[in-house]
């Protein structure tokens, strides 16, 4: 079975200590995880074998005329000038740039298969096993682990390559929420099966 | 703002006693919190005011040749004979069946939304604010959050209308990730707002 | 690679000479170009090489409260009272009924895919390329073959196994428009193939 | 009723002169259409009543990972190297580019709705009635009429403000298929009625 690496939402507003999200705290709790360490080497061992490495961001164009979302999550980008395409915050740090061949998809929700490609392009690459490393764990990589599972796709998440700002929610994310879409399981448990 | 009334899987497999799935326990807690009494007050609450009641099941082919998803939820299904279409256990308890004039929208995937014609339904009637009620907490009122608030939907999510069958799941889904979707607030005091 | 047949809206409202749209001529039409028969053939040949049969249909609950199309189109079948689920109309003529273990998947637009588990059914069956046979050749048939096109899939249409009230617009598709999207050609021809 | 203008294709490669598949014939075509010039008026009568005016183009990443269609039509781009996001052919022309508060979609598919935000920011900013111009009208065209039809929303075709290589085919589709999706009208005539 043919399995992707997606690595969602790992951009630099999140997880640099200059992100304007992530200076807040929680950029630390991703470097005290070695989150981007961790989640390069499985990249790396994903190319190694010829299989996809999905890059996913979360921007907005400048004036937030694409945003659709309701929730004031929403107006605190808008403040603090966040996440907008073509900036900083947008891309990912050095250690984890996408290199030759991989796909990046760019959203404006949650969601990352929300109003974007990348169903029909895993579909297109017959691949059939979604494995997810990304911040936060209770946004974006379970409702990535929902539609992946709504949709017939084998949900894979590695639990050491995410984190959400409360470790507490991360961890009942794991425990409890995730295993109902997919395998929970450790990076280098995982990297043994591939 | 107009809104919209969405029952969520109140279907008798999982929450009357001689459900196939609520005949475990869940039937019992269901019973216990009231909710489907709850749930048909606020029905009739809207239907008062003209705004649309939506009632959402989950339902397979004999068979189950339309089933999507990988997980071993859905084995556990075709095991028991749960969720056929047409069957007790799609249809809703009487003191909470559809009126004429509802909507019906039958699912093959925990988020409604998924492949239904939900969505532009809410739009072709004017729709911008969904009101939740519906089990399981974490599965599918969860999902349809995340999916409504992507979609640009304000979200009301109506917590003593909604219960898992670990209830401390259902009180941290309304804490702490609810909250990052919509609203989360109880029936009596939404309907003095209505 | 793996091929999927798909009957688009072959109801008796359409082709049978008491269905409420067919009985205006069109019915006649399918009869002299032997439509149902040449098609009933195709899903045969289908069903003995173990390939799935698709039988798409469009019908709407009794009231239209489920409609979403603006376009008079509609319109006229509400006055007479047609394409509603579970009557007459929206069933298969006998000759072409659905046998066990092929799918059913009724829609409410021109489009099978819209808002319908269609694609993610074709993936989880791991089917490339859908074979079309259907009515009208400008109305379904077109719209399925542009979405299935836009989604990655192969497409191939029967043109012996479609038609329009006018046939001069289903040759101009057949000619100048389908090819754009997938291939056209003739069943006999393409049953070499399977 | 609010109406938002959709600009669909009008991009430098279809329509310019050095364009790669317009330098063909049909940016001569174009030009003596007088596209451009009467598609920038429209745009900017909406612009004056404050309605959103949409740009839609079709772009890939260099090297096409992001591509999905498996016709020959894509083939045939990539060996020109042509529809790459970020150079001219991507771009307006400059009598036509987007002006502060436009909305921008770059699509992979030939419906702009397909694998976009598109439905999503219309029912967020409530919007009923497209008004379409672009080419080429038996393809972009038709699909986005197909598609709007299909959602829910009432869609304007302005005929003088679209057009095929083959304008023989632009004619059959403005007298016999768009006519099903929607209201062909010329643009002169629409703006009285905006």
């Amino acid at each position: 079975m043919k399995s992707a690496l997606i690595i969602l939402d790992m951009q630099n507003e999140l997880i640099h200590p200059q992100g304007k999200v992530g200076r807040n705290g929680f950029a630390e709790t991703a470097a005290e995880l070695n989150l981007v360490q961790k989640t390069a080497g499985v990249a790396q061992a994903f190319r190694d074998k010829n299989l996809p490495v999905i890059f996913v961001n979360v921007g907005f164009e400048k004036g937030y005329v694409d945003a659709i979302s309701k929730q004031s999550r929403l107006a605190h980008l808008k403040e603090t000038g966040a996440l907008v395409i073509g900036e900083f915050g947008t891309e990912f740090p050095e250690e984890l740039a996408p290199q030759e061949g991989d796909l990046v998809v760019t959203k404006r929700a949650v969601n990352p298969f929300h109003n974007t490609n990348l169903l029909n392009w895993l579909t297109a690459n017959k691949v059939e096993r979604i494995v997810l490393a990304g911040v936060y764990t209770h946004m974006v990589v379970d409702s990535t682990a929902r539609h992946g599972d709504d949709s017939g796709l084998f949900v894979t998440v590695l639990e050491d390559c995410c984190a959400s700002p409360d470790m507490e929610l991360h961890r009942i994310e794991c425990e409890k929420i995730l295993p109902l879409f997919g395998t929970v399981t450790r990076s280098e448990d995982f990297l043994k099966t591939l």
